[in-house]
């Protein structure tokens, strides 16, 4: 394939460029204690019968057949007892005419037998007086056919039949086949390596020191993208490291290149890393593509280094997963001969209308949300659906990575997806599950107790404001506001309970502040929080009282308050702004306060409530949910500040 | 709960009773790259605010909002130019009044500004030519409001919010969340340790040497469980074999409790190896319930010893495997906090009528057959569906272990499941895929090798009767048959090749065998094919014409046969008794006697069929299957004695 990429490239030339890198795992051996999950390089043929020998299949008498034919309860055949075999024993007798051999189920046939009767079928016979060494006798009160209870050496696998085929996943099951064949090593489809490279000085690796003041942040795409290649049965391989200059990116490329079979990079927000690597591929090695027509491709790149194949991811986490899930991913699977598990893909209904029309396939991540029982959109009855929503509309914010819960494409010439539309979900992980229960709203640390009480909830703490507004699009289970008014749409309240809120100063209150009335009137430093907590109302209101009394606007008072109009979205940020010294006042809750080892001037108490959505009363998740907030009083008891409405 | 086993117990009663064991693994910490898939035990709250600085959101210049306001296209602001902030570098720079710094996208946003322009809304100012050591001036296009492409320190996550709760999977995003927060060690469920001992001195295990004179096979259940164990998040622990008296089996059974949380053994073919470890659990532990009332439950075993969970599972593969499915797994399950994947359920309906009336649950092991895209069956349109048939009706053999897809619950009041009766399928692994084709005939090893062509074919090689009688009852895609004759229903021929077929003698011939004649005339030990082998047929209709020839009838003939009765189902079987020694003459095809090394003497051709179920043309593991028999005869060139029909 040649060089193509004066224009973005067509979203099935990716897919054929990737195919052309002939990403493959090879072979490898492994012992059977280590083969669950693998999928095996070779037929495997039996090399031995099973059983190995003719076996007894139940307890009873080895005979020969034909010493028994007419036998019956009245007229049985009467024969001399010349031994017992047990299971796992070599007999040491044989069966000659007249005789039979006591057998237990799983035994050898002794030599000389043809048949087994089992022993409800027989009787011991006494034992003549006269004969004192006589042998014991065996009365036989049926006639058996020659082969009866006898399990035939290779009856159930026989030596040179083909036992497990190439590509067959080893379960369970095959394990079980496997081990009674006596096979302790299999050749498996080796994991491809799949070296992961870091790019941008300014990322840090989980559990060392950041330096946030010099613009450091986490590596996040290097542990994501590791944890998808292992997803997709490859075997990741994390490189430390080695600066975005051009001489240590070559070094750590060609370290890569040597070492795997692929080699993926991420996008950085420092451009000049990514001009970087580009610069590499393209001059010591081969550059196939660079860049996509999709959203989010455009930064996407293919290429080969020394051998081993490369492609470049972009740089926000949830477009990074997007192009891995849809172009690297299935490369993996298919050179670890891993078949994508059903369950990686979800039928849904897109929740609302989605526009788009840039003219290129766009791969939208979406959350999902289970509609319930009988959830009617728009007009359109959606039954008990998955419904679809679009995430991380290019915020590339982390959080969004929780909240997507997998991509839908939208081809090209599609200008709108409608409400209610089908539309197929590729899950991010295979283990991706939809929430039992979708909330939003108000941050507050009483609901992130309750939710820590049910299994798989998702809540998105933005705030009332945006929780109301949710619930009236029709999208959450739940939200919860500390707003009473009318959110403009049928709601049904699951619950409620109160929190007392205020100014949160420094411990010991050095201040001195008293109200409100402190921060118009004195030269403090305050954090506020942003327009949509519910917070930030409640304080609005108390200053709105504040410029009646006072007889001036809200406006005048407002203005007067240093830091009020910008705003922290999580209820602890502005407490610890209090906390590490860059405020000397903060909008916070009692609990807060007290948490962190801060004063706290109460101004207040406000209700939290819950809002259901009335089409999902009848969704169990939302039941679960319901059920805890009604006994959640243990919690409001061990909370101050908190408690229920009067 | 007490011991109640005099009768058996019903199988509520038996998933209370492990319940009530108690069984859990505990916590443990892993680290972030060992994370994936584990299941989080506590809630993370973020540590640190993500981003941790305010940062800016394009490439552009950060300012004070205010020296913009009123700018536009035509009269934009002009701002002097007092440094640049790159991603990763700590801003060495503030910005005052009147000035702007150029900044990256990731950099922080220096003191100062509260604002970033995007660079495409500005311009670089010509430099006035009377200030050679002026700085650059940046002309500003567009006002700007505070907070203009900053995401402020937080924004994504703030330190103190709920990130992720207990019991979340961790999959890539929750992985990449995690690093996002810094976050290197997480608090996860600990898997249960399972402990897996093997009963009955005839076990071997897998590699190790086998005497099958003596009796001993494969260990297949330790193996198969112990996957089983792994698959529901336990981790699995085989202790070697002591021998089944008493004293050694206490003390395995003493260590295994000691080290792990539960002690499973599996039913051996040796009964007394059962009764020991039930002596065991009842004389030194707690034995509460023994035998279960569901088939095939009656061996279960379950109760304490030291402080450790103990069950018993039956010993037949099957059985151990739908015990293990049904009471065992669920319990590792909840113990691990790994929910059950939905894909390890599959609805499906009965591909025949199915009877039972014990009076106790039936677990009933399944196969499955992908029903293709419009089936007809008895009468009634089961449209696209997955076709449910028993297997394994107590055989106990290892080879159902891969037939069996799963088990069907058949309640102890259901006297029958009819045909096309709506049924759920419990996988026995959540990894168990429907198989893209199923076939059952003529085991042929011209049909070994186009199986292995394919993706997760199934094959049964039951001979050539068996595969036409399960056509006839719908259950397979296709047969097949060397008899061209009849099939008593429609069928649709995919494909037909030829095989040469003959005796199979020592290497070089030693008795001078020269036809069948040989057989009747001479005193030669033969080694037949089982009555379901279309070779068997083939041999028996020349047999018809030599009787004819001759004048005698063929029961004449056959009765002078030493071995002609008796028959081994696979197609190697018989040589390989010539090549053991144990014959002097094997029913057999020139490619076996080539592969073996042997003599062959040639008896006849006979063509092998493809017969298609003419409801599954359409299917597309049917069609895959059909091309490559069509295109086999690269195959066929290279198999000595195969051809194509005339």
């Amino acid at each position: 394939m040649r060089k193509e990429f004066r224009d973005l490239a067509p979203p099935e030339a990716a897919h054929e460029a990737i195919a052309s890198l002939g990403l493959a795992g090879g072979t490898e051996t492994v012992t059977l204690r280590e083969a669950r999950g693998r999928v095996l390089a070779d037929r495997i043929d039996a090399a031995l019968d099973v059983p190995g020998f003719d076996r007894a299949s139940v307890d009873g008498y080895a005979l020969r057949a034909h010493d028994t034919f007419g036998a019956d309860e009245a007229d049985p055949a009467v024969l001399a007892l010349a031994g017992v075999v047990d299971a796992g024993e070599r007999p040491d007798v044989t069966v000659g005419g007249g005789e039979c051999v006591e057998i237990s189920t799983g035994a050898v046939v002794p030599d000389g037998a043809n048949a087994v009767v089992m022993v409800e079928r027989t009787d011991r016979a006494d034992r003549e007086d006269d004969a004192e060494d006589a042998p014991d006798r065996i009365e036989v009160r049926t006639s058996v056919a020659p082969g009866d209870r006898i399990m035939f050496a290779g009856a159930d696998v026989a030596a040179g039949e083909r036992a497990l085929g190439p590509g067959t996943t080893l379960t369970a099951r095959e394990i079980g086949l496997l081990s009674a064949l006596g096979v302790d090593e299999v050749p498996v489809r080796a994991a491809p390596r799949v070296g992961i490279v870091s790019t941008g000085d300014e990322l840090v690796r989980p559990g060392e020191p950041l330096d946030s003041g010099a613009g450091q942040i986490y590596d996040v795409n290097s542990y994501t993208v590791a944890a998808g290649v292992e997803e997709a049965g490859g075997e990741a391989v994390l490189y430390p490291h080695a600066g975005d200059d051009y001489d240590a990116m070559e070094d750590l490329l060609r370290q890569a290149a040597a070492e795997c079979d692929l080699v993926l990079s991420s996008g950085s927000t420092s451009a000049s890393a990514v001009d970087v690597i580009y610069r590499v591929v393209e001059e010591q090695g081969d550059l196939l593509l660079h860049g996509v027509a999709v959203k989010p491709g455009k930064p996407m790149l293919v290429g080969r280094l020394d051998g081993s194949a490369y492609i470049g991811l972009p740089g926000y986490p949830v477009s990074a997963l997007t192009i891995f899930r849809t172009f690297v991913a299935p490369a993996i699977r298919r050179a670890a001969a891993v078949p994508e598990p059903d369950a990686a893909t979800v039928a849904g209904r897109m929740a609302g209308e989605e526009r788009y029309a840039e003219g290129r396939l766009r791969l939208m991540p979406v959350g999902l949300v289970d509609a319930g029982v009988d959830e009617s959109l728009d007009g359109t009855d959606v039954g008990g659906e998955t419904l679809v929503y679009p995430v991380d509309k290019g915020s590339g914010a982390t959080t969004s990575l929780v909240e997507a819960d997998g991509l839908v494409e939208m081809p090209p010439d599609t200008e709108r997806l409608d409400a209610g539309e089908a539309v197929e979900v590729r899950l991010f992980s295979p283990d991706v599950r939809v929430p039992s229960v979708v909330g939003v709203g108000e941050d507050d640390p009483a609901l992130s107790r309750v939710l820590d009480r049910l299994d798989t909830p998702r809540y998105l703490g933005l705030g009332s404001r945006e929780g109301q507004r949710r619930l009236r699009n029709g999208v959450p289970d739940f939200a919860v506001t500390t707003s009473g008014g009318d959110t403009g749409s049928p709601t049904v309240e699951l619950g409620a309970w109160t929190r007392e809120w205020g100014l949160v100063v420094p411990a010991g209150n050095p201040d001195g502040v008293t109200g409100l009335a402190a921060l118009v009137d004195r030269d403090l430093r305050f954090v506020n929080r942003t327009g949509a907590s519910g917070l930030r109302t409640s304080l609005a209101d108390v200053l709105a009282e504040l410029a009646d009394e006072r007889g001036v606007t809200r406006h005048d008072l407002v203005s007067a308050i240093d830091g009020f109009e910008a705003g922290r979205r999580a209820h602890e940020s502005p407490p610890r702004a209090v906390l590490s010294g860059h405020a000397d006042v903060a909008l916070g809750l009692r609990v807060t306060a007290e948490t962190l080892g801060l004063g706290f001037v109460p101004v207040g108490e406000e209700t939290v409530r819950v809002l259901g959505n009335p089409a999902r009363t009848e969704k169990s998740g939302v039941g679960a949910f319901s059920a805890q907030v009604a006994g959640m009083d243990d919690l409001l008891d061990e909370l101050p500040g908190y408690g229920r409405p009067d």
